[in-house]
């Protein structure tokens, strides 16, 4: 996507180093990060310098064409490769990236391991890439079909969180109908849950938006309720961590209360995610699923910019209140309008998603 | 209430001025600010030193008695009255205190106008402190009722923004109840919303609670959904800036979205609020409570304490994204668990609401 109209993926290989936008600067400075060694792909990760599910996986295969030049033998490719499963090791998309590219050079030999490395990397990237804009296309024609309905006012869309280009290596999950609809001329206003406690909405969803002229409207996360009440959102847009085979959507904390308001006032609430953020082993998702528990620190704490424009950290509880930080919830698939994936829109219900994927049950 | 183990009201006469608890500093710093002219005392509720319908509503009585020794004349006297009236024009409470001293002089003539605005600006604050108490006796009720169904665990309460003693003389609406039940050795745990924007919980409820002993929690406001999901939540118990004939409730953005996850999870959502909250003439609350709209900078900006102790204001919201700032919300009836009131507890409709105010219809 653009950058003061410059075209840019999230992480791209950039001569024999990797180069990511660090996103942990957003949306105060815009500065790439260049990754010249596996150890420091590895402290990207961890330290989320890059952050969301197909862009770690896009970023752990480039990082292997690091380990494949650093590696002079399989013990220590190997090891490598185990050192960026290890950065965060819930993020399913990171150990997927990694065995793969072991997997490849396996099947090319060791010699040929840096130009397989490099194919397999770019070969990762280009299909998360295309992924998205499959969905961009899919939700385009529920939006377009809003638009139709309401002639002569934009389509208003709130999200949650940060599903945009800056969470997979281009486009996005839940904000790429939102670019086809604009792309394609129809007019569209996002309202952009700020997304407490770590502001995902706020600090990068919005300047995603901004970045691509997409008219946009950041709100407390408090809001979505009231405005559907008023009939001031036409759909709901949200991306996924992981969805159970039945079709329970785990994604950001407070999804789930959106997901209420949205079934209580008649407005469709769809889940965008590419296929590979299915957890086939999972059914329901309110009782299986882990939910990370984060640390208070993002709680009490906040990061902003001063009116002097320094990045500062203050803490907006008072000494000596303890603080909980659950990460993600849980919204049943029975809140669930649809799931909009690469292969086509399907009903949140475990025989719709079976049958969107070829699986007999 | 308790500070630092000593008992404060958030408002009283001190001599010839009207000492408040300035709460623009809390919770980083606990200061009085003293009112000595009916010119301050209209500063300090503007620019919200003092907030919450009983402490504007006790603030503005106590003004009164700085008016009657101003006044030289009636037209004087009622100037100050206005001048009062015009600070915030929503405050119910304000315009009626303000009523009420007028009336009172008036009856005892206005030669003794100075003594006559001591006694009714103190009995004013008696009744308001005594509504909370009574609050919190019906409110007790209700959570020894939930302890007795759960023995040897707290009964965990979640509750939104601040309708606790700082927004009244003394006690709270939403706090009473759990005051009441700390006092009488019934184990409760509080899990209190920040409430962005402007972080009413974090700030002002959990330091309350803080200093009172009470066991409690911050989150974020996504949380409770979540919370409630996995059994969490006992019970939840909020105030009301408004409550219609028909016992709908404005309140805090974001309360409606509790009061959905409570319906979706079978968690009992009570309102506590003294019945002057009560608005006659509002059947419909969602079509009819006009939904004041506040400045941006209340989303785009945050207060907190640096690392180094010095109070900022810091951007989260990235320069150019426009954002909106909706206050309140409304809950419709039918999520309404229960009204407490300091005449007992009512279903939210507006049979037993009237029943319970020896109304009829």
């Amino acid at each position: 996507m653009r950058v003061a109209g410059e075209h840019h993926r999230t992480v791209r290989l950039a001569g024999n180093v990797v180069r990511v936008i660090d996103q942990r600067l957003l949306p105060w400075r815009f500065e790439f990060l260049d990754l010249a060694s596996v150890d420091a792909a590895a402290h990207a990760i961890r330290e989320m310098a890059v952050r969301g599910a197909g862009c770690i996986g896009a970023t752990a295969g480039f990082a292997m064409t690091l380990a494949a030049r650093e590696a002079d033998s399989w013990r220590e490719l190997e090891k490598l490769a185990g050192l960026l499963k290890a950065t965060r090791p819930t993020a399913v998309n990171l150990a997927w990236a990694v065995d793969r590219q072991i997997e490849a050079i396996r099947e090319a030999g060791f010699d040929r391991r840096v130009e397989t490395a490099v194919m397999t990397a770019q070969a990762i990237a280009d299909e998360d890439a295309a992924a998205c804009e499959a969905i961009g296309r899919h939700g385009l024609d529920i939006i377009r079909a809003i638009a139709a309905r309401n002639p002569g006012r934009p389509v208003n869309i709130l999200t949650h969180c940060n599903a945009g280009w800056l969470a997979f290596v281009d486009t996005g999950s839940a904000t790429a109908p939102v670019y086809a609809a604009h792309a394609a001329g129809i007019p569209v206003h996002v309202w952009v849950d700020e997304t407490r406690p770590r502001n995902q909405g706020a600090r990068l969803t919005a300047w995603e938006l901004a970045q691509e002229g997409v008219p946009h409207t950041v709100i407390v996360d408090n809001t979505g309720g009231h405005l559907m009440q008023h009939a001031l959102v036409d759909m709901v847009i949200t991306g996924a961590d992981r969805v159970s085979r039945a079709g329970d959507v785990a994604n950001k904390i407070g999804t789930y209360l959106k997901a209420l308001a949205a079934r209580d006032n008649g407005v469709p609430f769809y889940v965008a995610l590419p296929s590979s953020t299915l957890d086939w082993s999972l059914r329901d998702g309110v009782a299986e699923t882990p939910i990370e528990r984060r640390g208070e620190g993002e709680v009490t704490h906040l990061e902003g910019v001063t009116a002097g424009g320094r990045v500062e950290s203050v803490r907006v509880v008072p000494e000596g209140s303890p603080a909980a930080n659950y990460a993600f919830d849980v919204t049943p698939a029975r809140l669930v309008t649809g799931l909009i994936t690469e292969r086509g829109v399907c009903a949140a219900e475990e025989g719709a998603i079976r049958a969107l994927h070829g699986k007999t049950a």
